[in-house]
């Protein structure tokens, strides 16, 4: 309910975004400190993610499965920069049925352990290669700060775990998921997003190389949006995952895996949200349209009504909601609406019965300029219509906003004052201390060094050493 | 791979079903005592079973939602015979991020508490109610004796959880989930279920009342195929879930809870296999149709693979697998997919390139007797109507196995007899000490009072005294 104002984004974006998640319902804080309730909503989104992203990862020749939660700790010891990387935000389990365990057992904070070691089991030659499964489930990993959806102790995602007989096929196997998820990000979530190698420094802990989708969030941060890992051998060496080639020799696997979380649900917030609420992608909004009945006595209510049924079924390609409630008024519905991020409002009156019209309103354009009224012939067309250009828009508005908040500073002054409110486009040595350097003195972290590379060589920004790639820099969620 | 023969059903039963799981390749052992991997064969068969439930639940208005997997200990205290319950088989987390926990936290073996507390904290008014949700997740219990899909540490189900203004409405719902529970279990998965009232000693820890599903397997023995409870208001008196009536008068909620697990999964491999492994029901089946191409030279081979491509058109509307396997024999994919339980078989060879035909193999019919040619023009609808066909006679056959594994004993002596090869539905006088009785002389338990009761009465099975109510008692699963 939007009793109260949300505070406006440029007053207080992250009180404007905490305040949105509860207000909006997608989520709630659970009574264990760092977890979520996400409440159906929320689910109905993360849902509609699901479907996009499932959908693609079958056409890709993918299949799900399902790993147990529970993984015995000394597994996470077998790979040491898996260990290091992950030993700090364990839930561990002690206790089972009322008794000390033997072994502790932690709560999976990702699978790569446990996956290594069931296709240690079943791959014995090429004939079993490649192994292609995707797990949808949730894992733990016990943060110091936590905030709904982006940062919580359990989260929901995905995790793609494949083996390859090559080293060839397991890097191609990589991209090609980071390719799947930047489809899915920019046709289903109008989320423009960046595609990128991961820095030595920011890589997955046991990853050879991690790739990443990086965003720009409406407060000029940036927010990793999905990544894709190209494991090497280092998890087949560990847990002795080797096959037979055509000539029975032994050769150990190449591994990838790859992630999206239910993180992406603030990305899409803070991407197309506005003071107003929530704005969602038609794709993937949980109701493409609201239809709220206006009318003011019995007559013009029963009126309504009956047009509202047949408008119905003529809409039931798309997912509809129709507000029936009681005891509050046409505007408190719009303005909750809004809030909730409906990408389209179907208003009907008794003129509009009349007149064999409805007005329809865009959520991406709010006021009297995304306000229209619509024959009720070919309605459904119309309506079709306008969610492919709300969607259009949504894609090119959040697009517009990272070009016009990346810069390509001339000197480290300018660099500390574009990552203040955006992303830095800059050349980069490649040396890890610069990288340090840079992160002590503004905060910014290198978020990926994209795949899309100008020609040529520069300074670099930090150092004024010659320079190969630019990297983007940002401070980060 | 079905390179050695499985066991007979008749000669060990239980190996069988253990083997079955593992060759077919539904789940594998995980290295954590208890739990299982689910590979995707056997996901898949879950996904279908969570597409037929999904869609039920939406119908009958039901939401998705996410809740978290850690629990306070402290919550389950709450409600005192659901901690007696459920106690003796938690599995606790005491260590956190390093850290040993202020309190510690159970990974959920069910989620009433957490539900009850976030629903006192969303509840306000009549006007919230009815709550409906529904959660796909996992769930946690310390078992002794495990066994794959039928008892595993974690098993992955759903729970529905309803909150509700009446003792009526709150009886109606869970009445209605069991109704659902079985629409599906006897059309999707045809198999045939009980629908009955679960004794005292039987009920969840918790409830003020438990209806079940009971199924009989193939080797008569009970599972206990789904649950819906009244919890009345126990739950909602132990967390305040509370509410204002229209004349703001406070009451406590009525709340519900219903669930099916991974153990369904057991049921449709008990209920339908045969000796040469998994019969599956159409309606679940991750492939309803394998096609085995048939050749003997490269000619032949692409005159049969580009009949197959067509084919793949024509019967788009099914699920569908081509066996393109090379090094092995039509013969051995005949095993292989029979074994795995795939309904219908397409043989496809030069012959019938020629003649403008297909061989069709029904897997419930197997040798000759199910094996039938089939011209290729009308073949998408033939094919159609053979489906349906297996999927009303696996139905019948469970039906009828059931009926012929029924017995109305006229003494103990037959009781003790009937219950070594199937169900016995007796006359029970409703005593708990009968009913141990009748444990510990049998190890048969009461499955549950069926809602469907004959007329009249009769003389308890176990004590001769007056009873009202017929109960099935079975050894179960």
């Amino acid at each position: 309910m939007a009793e109260e104002r949300l505070p406006s984004r440029s007053e207080d974006f992250s009180e404007w975004y905490n305040q949105l998640v509860l207000r909006a319902q997608l989520a709630d804080y659970a009574p264990v400190r760092g977890c979520m309730v996400v409440r159906p909503y929320g689910w109905a989104l993360w849902e509609a993610i699901q479907q996009g992203l499932d959908r693609r990862f079958r056409a890709t020749g993918h299949q799900n499965a399902a790993f147990p939660m529970f993984i015995p700790k000394s597994f996470l010891e077998r790979e040491k920069e898996h260990v290091e990387g992950f030993s700090p935000e364990l839930a561990v389990v002690t206790i089972g049925g009322g008794e000390e365990l033997e072994e502790p057992l932690v709560v999976r904070p990702t699978s790569e352990t446990l996956i290594g070691h069931m296709y240690a089991k079943w791959i014995k030659s090429y004939r079993d290669l490649p192994v292609l499964i995707n797990l949808w489930n949730s894992a733990v990993r016990w943060e110091k700060r936590t905030r709904l959806f982006l940062r919580t102790t359990e989260f929901y995602w995905q995790e793609g775990h494949t083996a390859h007989a090559t080293a060839e096929e397991a890097e191609a196997e990589a991209r090609r998921m980071l390719d799947v998820y930047a489809d899915f990000a920019i046709n289903d979530a109008a989320v423009p997003v960046i595609q990128g190698l991961k820095t030595e420094s920011e890589k997955f802990a046991g990853a050879l190389r991690s790739y990443s989708l990086e965003a720009i969030m409406g407060d000029g941060k940036a927010l990793q949006s999905a990544t894709s890992h190209n494991l090497g051998e280092n998890f087949a060496r560990a847990f002795g995952m080797q096959y037979l080639d055509e000539k029975n020799v032994q050769h150990f696997c190449w591994t990838t895996s790859w992630g999206l979380s239910t993180r992406f649900v603030g990305a899409i917030i803070m991407v197309h949200g506005d003071d107003q609420g929530l704005i969602l992608p038609p794709k993937l909004a949980p109701y493409q349209l609201v239809v709220v009945p206006i009318f003011h006595d019995e007559q013009e209510r029963s009126l309504v009504l009956g047009q509202i049924d047949s408008l119905r079924a003529e809409l039931g390609e798309y997912r509809l909601t129709v507000d029936l409630r009681e005891g509050i008024t046409p505007g408190y519905k719009f303005n909750d609406w809004e809030m909730r991020g409906v990408p389209l409002r179907v208003e009907v009156g008794p003129r509009d019965v009349d007149q064999r019209t409805v007005m329809l309103a865009r959520r991406d354009q709010p006021g009297r300029a995304g306000k229209f009224s619509a024959p009720r012939d070919g309605l459904a067309l119309r309506v079709g219509e306008t969610l492919a250009d709300i969607q259009a828009s949504l894609y090119d508005r959040a697009l517009q906003f990272r070009k016009a908040h990346t810069f390509d500073p001339q000197d480290f002054e300018e660099f500390a004052q574009a990552v203040e409110v955006g992303f830095a486009f800059s050349w980069w040595c490649g040396r890890a201390q610069c990288e340090a350097e840079i992160k002590e003195k503004t905060k910014a972290t290198a978020r990926c060094i994209p795949l899309d590379q100008p020609a040529g060589a520069g300074r670099c920004i930090c150092c004024g050493e010659s320079a190969e790639k630019k990297a983007i820099f940002a401070r980060a969620y």
